[in-house]
C-alpha cells in the first residue's frame, strides 16, 4: 500500500482544506493509499470528524507536530531545527522509511532545503530541479527550473534537461521525449554564454531538441523546456497572472470560460496540483501556496501517479520506460 | 511637419504590407505625416500605384535602397558596409536631420546595431533598452528590457528603470510612473546578487516601486517592468504564444474572443505595432517582424505619438511631463 506523507499545516487555507482534499483524492484514487497528515492532532481531528463517515479513517493516520515556523527561522537550518515542524516532519517520514513519498503546500525554499539535506541528493546529481508542467494543445511540457537554483551553470542546466526527461518519461510511459534549452533565438550563436554552453554538453544526446523560444512553450515543440530557476519561475508566475486576467475578462461568458479552462487548466494552480522537486532520494512535491482543497486533491494525486511509475528515482534507465 | 523614415523592405509580407499599412496610418493619423519609403523604388511605385488615388501622393518619398544584406552580412559592421539597405538607410536619414523617427520590422540586431552605431547612445545612457508594452487592466505595462540586451549589470537594470519610466511619463503624459524589478519574490533577500544590487541602487528614487513578481506583472502593479533583455524576451514571447493559443481555443466563439482581444489586444502583435528601443539619439522603433498591416499602422501611429511627445529623448526632465 502506497504511504503519503502530508503537510496539513501549511498552505494559504490551513488544515480544513488540506485534509478535505486529502480525503477527497482518497475517495477518487483508483490505488488505494494511507495518508500521514502531519499538522497539529487536535485540528486534524476536528476536521475529520466534521467530515462525518463515507471513508475508511484508519487509512488517515495523524502525526502531531507541534513546532511552528516563524519568519526568524533560517530557511536553511530549519530542518534541524524545527524537526517537529509539519514540513520537515513530512521529509522525515520518508526517511524513516514510513513514507513513499510526500506533498507540502509550505514555503519553498523549506521544503526543498529540508529535502536536500534530509533526503539528499541522487547518485550523480549535482543540483536538484524544481519542475512544473503547463499545459500546450500536444500534451503537458515540463518546466525545469522553476525556482529551486538560479545563477545556474551550464552543467546545471544539463542535468536538469535529463532528470525533466527521466521524470516526464516514467510519468507518462512516453518514449522518445524531448528537452529544449529555452533562448531568445534558435540559431546556434543566440543567446546568453551558459545557454550556448549547456547545449554543446547536451549536443549528441538523441533526447536534445535545440533551443526554443518563448513563442513555442505553448506550442508542445518540446516537451521539457530547460531555463534557470529565475526565468522559469517568472515565466510560469506571468503566465498564471494572464491565466487570471484571461478568466476574468470571460467571467461574464462562463460557458465560454468552462471549455477555456478544460483546454487550458494546467495553469490554473488549483489544476496543476503540485510540482515535483527532482533529483532527490525521494518524491517530494510542492503544492501551491494558495492550495484549495481541489488544488490539494490533484496534488495528492499526482503523488500516487508518481509513485506508482516511480517517475521520481535515483538515476537509473534515463531512455524510458 | 513629421517626417518619419520606414524600411519598406524587411518584414515577413514585404513591401505590399508595408506601404498599405503606412498609408491607412496615414490615412487614420490625426497628426499629419510625411513617409520616407526605404526600399525598391519599382516595387514601391507599384504598391503605391495599385492602391488607386484617395490619398496625397505628395507625401510618400520613396528612398530607394539598392543593398541587400544577407545572411552572411554580421550585424556589427552591417551598418557601415551597407549603407544604402533599407533599414540602415532609415536611421541614417534620422542622422541626416531628414526624419523623425525610423520604423523597420527588420532583424532586432541589425536595426538597434545600426541605431546605436549611426545615431549613438543619449549622454549618460551605457545601455540602451528595447521595451515592449504589455496591456493590464490597469493600463499598458512597458517591459524593459526584451532583448537588446543580455547578462545585464546592476547599473544598467537600474539605467533600464529610467528610461522606460521617461518614455511612458512623456508618451502618455503621465506622472508619478512607477518601475518595478521583476524578481522570484517581494523580499530584499530574494533573486539573484544583480538584482538585489538594482534594488540598492534604486533605492530612494520615488519612482521606485521595489520588487515585482511575474504573478503582478499583468496586474499592473507597476507602470514599467525592469530585468535582463533574456528574461523580458522570454516572458513577452511566452505571453504570445500563449494569447495564440487562447484564440485558437475560442476561435469557435468569435464574439468571446473578440470581446476579450478587445481588451487584451496589446498582446497581439498587430496591434502593439512596434517597441522602441530607448537611450539612443533619436526615436527608432522595432515593428514585429510578422508584421501585417494593421501591424505596420499601429507601429507608424506610435511612432508619430512618439514624436509629438518627444517621448524618446536624451536625458532632460526625467520626473514627468
Amino acid at each position: 500500500m502506497i504511504r503519503l506523507a502530508v503537510d496539513v499545516q501549511s498552505g494559504d487555507f490551513g488544515p480544513d482544506a488540506v485534509v478535505r482534499g486529502v480525503v477527497e483524492a482518497y475517495a477518487s484514487s483508483s490505488e488505494p493509499f494511507v495518508a500521514c497528515l502531519c499538522g497539529d492532532e487536535a485540528q486534524i481531528s476536528g476536521v475529520l470528524d466534521g467530515l462525518g463517515g463515507g471513508f475508511d479513517r484508519s487509512n488517515f493516520i495523524i502525526e502531531h507536530c507541534p513546532d511552528i515556523i516563524n519568519d526568524d527561522d533560517r530557511r536553511t537550518t530549519v530542518w534541524k531545527n524545527k524537526k517537529r515542524s509539519s514540513i520537515v516532519r513530512c521529509v522525515s517520514l520518508q526517511k524513516e522509511g514510513a513514507a513513499d513519498a510526500s506533498v507540502s503546500a509550505g514555503d519553498t525554499g523549506i521544503l526543498i532545503g529540508s529535502a536536500l539535506f534530509i533526503l539528499g541528493r541522487a547518485e550523480g546529481v549535482s543540483r536538484p530541479v524544481l519542475a512544473a508542467f503547463i499545459p500546450t494543445p500536444a500534451g503537458p511540457v515540463l518546466i525545469a527550473d522553476v525556482g529551486a537554483n538560479i545563477n545556474c551553470r551550464a552543467e546545471h542546466l544539463a542535468g536538469f534537461a535529463d532528470l525533466g526527461c527521466t521524470y516526464v518519461s516514467r510519468l507518462f510511459g512516453k518514449r522518445d521525449v524531448k528537452a529544449a534549452l529555452l533562448n531568445i533565438g534558435t540559431e546556434p550563436s543566440k543567446g546568453p554564454e551558459v545557454v550556448r554552453k549547456a547545449a554543446a554538453m547536451l549536443e549528441g544526446d538523441a533526447r536534445y531538441a535545440g533551443f526554443i523560444e518563448g513563442s513555442r512553450v505553448f506550442a508542445g515543440d518540446a516537451d521539457v523546456v530547460v531555463c534557470d530557476g529565475f526565468i522559469g519561475n517568472v515565466m510560469l508566475k506571468t503566465c498564471e497572472s494572464f491565466y487570471a486576467l484571461t478568466s476574468e475578462y470571460l467571467s461574464d461568458s462562463p460557458g465560454t470560460f468552462e471549455k477555456l479552462t478544460r483546454k487550458i487548466d494546467a495553469l490554473n494552480p488549483e489544476n496543476y496540483g503540485a510540482v515535483p522537486f527532482l533529483g532527490i532520494n525521494g518524491t517530494v512535491l510542492k503544492a501551491h501556496g494558495g492550495s484549495s482543497v481541489k488544488s490539494i486533491k490533484s496534488a495528492v494525486l499526482t503523488a500516487v501517479k508518481a509513485v506508482v511509475n516511480s517517475a521520481v528515482g535515483a538515476g537509473g534507465d534515463l531512455s524510458g520506460p
